[in-house]
């Protein structure tokens, strides 16, 4: 099972640590940890899932894989710059949104087209997305929504 | 220059209304409108400009140009999916959303991502996005906006 | 009717002269040209379009429309590199393949994917795709595989 | 390192055999074989990867991760049809063709053009492709040209 986590690529360190966590957790469920590996919310989740022993992918919207944060297991180049949003989507079986601007907004919007269960916390509040205040509750959530 | 108008495939009369008033009023300013080229809101706004004598540019998502609305006069297929959503607004100058579910959120999301002037008239609340509430106050400030 | 211009970049004086005849010629039969929008064999094809009057699309590979040559009637940026090599041929209902190096290939092996009538003139000799040594010829060819 | 594995979705059972040594030879140098992740030259070849504990990464043209074939570990869904073959390219270090039809042929212009090392086996002659007649030749022009 792959779980997205979603969010920008420049983020404070009160959300780093929110991702870190998420990312953690996620490792924990047994789910690879899917994001577009730059940066930010990104890059604290695969720190989070790399420190828990998980394994992780970064759909990276240029064409050098050395721009992948160090926490990426698995690169993917794609030249798509910011379509590549959309295939991050599609990997997943469940989206994590944290924090993030409008490329995470495309995210949440294809999630929600895709019909994949989302949760957010401290993001966009977009009808769909489950909104939750705690990094245990957005566990408790995707434990729930796990096929 | 290239006017987007964003919504839905499926509309209200009254959304389509205004749909096609904006297709004419774009028309009237010299500029092409390129959409979608589906229906609901985009078959509307592409049937405004053909009745001002205005020229169409239809973006697809699938293999097959039958697809576009008959009021499409260039219909370009991208076998993308939604991907193509951001070839819509990549192609505009001015972006117009009305009406529209996650189609269009992601069509806000990446016009804003790429700094293009968007305008909404009964459509997704995002900052950053021109509220307004008639088809006149959207044509003044398209003309404003006009680079 | 849309007939794509395949060929690279950059050509010799020869190959250029071939070009704009093709697309002189593509005019005269009524059908819009469509190309990769650069310059070389493709520049050429729009060239010769557009002294015969008629019309013709440039599908770019990057985001910024002024990269179209200046016989680009309808511009589309796409950001999608080379992979917008697909979009230009399946938009094409014929394709002629002029000269040429690996882009051309990609292109030429999508228009036999797809099954798209192709003729070339000093390019690729690749199975499928008809060989002819003139202009004429090739016009020839592309009347009869007119749908 | 990411070595491709180029080729048709239906084979012969010779050139599945031949896929299958490739595949296992890829996973004894230590790479990740990377492919199109559906039947045929693809499978043969994961499924060697696979029996000599290697890593295989499918790059789907589709939305279902369930069309990858059972040798896939890191099946990426991508919904860009045939334009897919440009990101198995894009991801490699290494390509390996064998036989093949016209997805292979855009599969090689891509790697062409990408200034990838490319060798074949009983495919497309086209030059910058370094041809090969056996599984030795092919893994130690693959040794020598890695990085």
């Amino acid at each position: 099972m792959n779980i997205a986590v979603i969010g920008g690529h420049a983020c404070s360190k009160e959300v780093a640590k929110i991702a870190e966590a998420i990312g953690g957790e996620i490792a924990g469920l047994g789910a690879t940890l899917i994001c577009g590996g730059l940066t930010g919310v990104m890059e604290a989740a695969c720190k989070g899932a790399k420190s828990a022993q998980g394994k992780t992918i970064g759909i990276l919207p240029g064409h050098d894989k050395r721009e992948a944060n160090p926490y990426v297991d698995i690169p993917i180049v794609t030249g798509l710059g910011y379509m590549r949003n959309n295939l991050v989507v599609k990997n997943a079986d469940i989206v994590v949104a944290i924090d993030g601007k409008e490329g995470t907004l495309s995210e949440i919007a294809f999630a929600l087209q895709m019909k994949k269960p989302i949760v957010g916390i401290d993001t966009w509040k977009i009808p769909g997305v489950k909104q939750v205040g705690s990094v245990q509750e957005a566990v408790a959530w995707i434990k729930e929504s796990m096929p």
